[in-house]
């Protein structure tokens, strides 16, 4: 069920993208969702060449069906890392933060697919003229990086879809069946989850993030460094320090000085979720379970159909 | 088709609530969306109780049908809107901002239906012990008053559902077929609409704020005020004064004087849309045309038809 053309697209069964979450997302997820009948992303963004053709190494050994690369194009490696996708003969690569226009012919000739995530309708339509082959719009209830125009999913995925030919996946704000299937009646062709992955027993991240994840309930994360770019994560000591600051109208030095080097590391490796980031989606405060990545889109899946279904009595009615 | 049981509660064709929105929701627009089906509301906030009762009676005279009043509990004249209310006999009440508690006993001897504004599962669920019928859940997304965690709608509907025995009304970024299905999706029984509404034949607001909200685009509406509380309206000269303002720290009162008296009467009545406040929500970008209520509801209701028609061919494929 549910199999729409973002399926034929990247050669996947279910249209349930993982996100590639820096500190997150290996080889172990990656494969997991791939073998589950999803997409697996590695998440480019920390490492080197050297260690993502390592990644994408593991991951072959572990399943035959298509994965992908996320690539965040303002790091300074990403070059590299677009040759190690190239080289290694990945089956797609998800581009942000930069203009994918540089790349969209290489992955082509390579045959390799190329998916960029944007923020808003404009950059998305932008991407979409650039060539990618789908667009991922990611609404400001996803963990992590997002856009400053700060638009929710609701608002932004009808916009996108009225804007772009190319098939739209939704991100932000998705961890069960029925934010898949919302999103599939906004009009995207898939979903891309990050949040719901983090507690999944293949997610290579500390026991503690993941737990802190857990625990977050419906009001704990927030919005932080609004100076520097916009960052949700979840309201510890660090983000309330973050707050604080803002709130007396500190400026970009001082909040680069308080956040200073390493935060994400720390609570990603280290397992310290008070002083460390803990980067979480605002739908954290649904998930209760660590699961594998096999049953989370099993239920998802599942749940959808067992969802439509009640919802055709409902139209019938 | 989706016929709800928020309409066998609300005695209504459609599970379409028109928001009860300041100078915006006068008798005009409600009884409009009532005769087409889904349930007007007045807003009661800006009105003394003989302004109210003048207004029902001109509702009453245009339908039959049922309608209610929305009445902010934290105003004044709270407790005389809802002695009108009971006195005229209106089909439903929509409180929010207080505890609807001290009402419900009331409402529910006068044969009226009480539902209650929630910004988060937490406020939902007590509303709920407190004895109303339904409760909608507003996501972020929603121009004017939001709740101070700014919880997106794709994030909040379903922690509400699982959280209520009773039917969740999805509000927040919702104006056309694709958002009333994903609301559904998300497991509300209906949904509340208000800057579609803005935009149509019968709305009592001045033209200026019509076409400031046909204008707004994708990225267009802010939040200010956080230090005051959450509003969204459109980034106009005003709003681009509070946001300076918070930028650099500016404290409640300062931002207080900023503000001054009377400026959502300054864009609404006045037309005054770069020093008036002109409450709008995420929305808008999706909103192109001035239309008639009547039109607004029949196009989601086939809409969404078509939309769930399009669905069943993928979930059969």
């Amino acid at each position: 069920m549910f199999r729409t053309e973002l399926c034929d697209l990247l050669g996947i069964e279910y249209p349930i993208i993982q996100g590639g979450m820096a500190w997150v997302s290996y080889y172990e997820l990656c494969s997991a969702v791939s073998e589950a009948g999803g997409l697996g992303l590695l998440a480019g963004s920390r490492m080197t060449g050297d260690e993502l053709r390592a990644e994408i190494r593991q991951v072959k050994e572990r399943t035959k069906k298509p994965f992908g690369i996320n690539i965040p194009l303002l790091r300074p490696e990403a070059d590299d890392l677009v040759r190690v996708s190239i080289e290694e003969g990945v089956h797609a690569v998800f581009t942000s933060a930069g203009s994918p226009k540089k790349y969209t012919q290489r992955m082509h000739d390579a045959g390799i697919k190329i998916v960029h995530v944007s923020p808003n309708a404009t950059l998305a339509a932008k991407a979409a003229a650039a060539g990618v082959d789908a667009v991922v719009a990611e609404g400001v209830e996803a963990g992590g990086h997002n856009g400053t125009d700060e638009i929710t999913t609701m608002a932004l995925i009808p916009q996108v879809v009225d804007r772009v030919d190319i098939p739209v996946i939704a991100a932000g704000g998705i961890a069960d069946s029925r934010g898949f299937l919302a999103a599939l009646a906004l009009g995207a062709k898939g979903v891309q989850i990050g949040t719901r992955f983090i507690t999944t027993h293949e997610a290579r991240v500390h026991p503690n993030f993941k737990k802190a994840v857990l625990d977050v309930g419906e009001t704990g994360t927030v919005i932080t460094g609004r100076a520097l770019g916009v960052v949700r994560c979840i309201r510890n000591r660090l983000a309330e320090r973050l707050l604080e600051a803002e709130k007396r109208g500190a400026g970009r030095e001082e909040v680069l000085e308080i956040i200073g080097p390493g935060r994400s590391e720390r609570a990603s490796i280290e397992g310290d979720v008070e002083e460390g980031t803990v980067y979480c989606g605002q739908i954290a405060g649904l998930i209760h379970e660590i699961k594998s990545a096999k049953e989370v889109i099993q239920e998802i899946m599942e749940g959808a159909e067992a969802l439509f279904r009640g919802l055709e009595k409902t139209a019938a009615r």
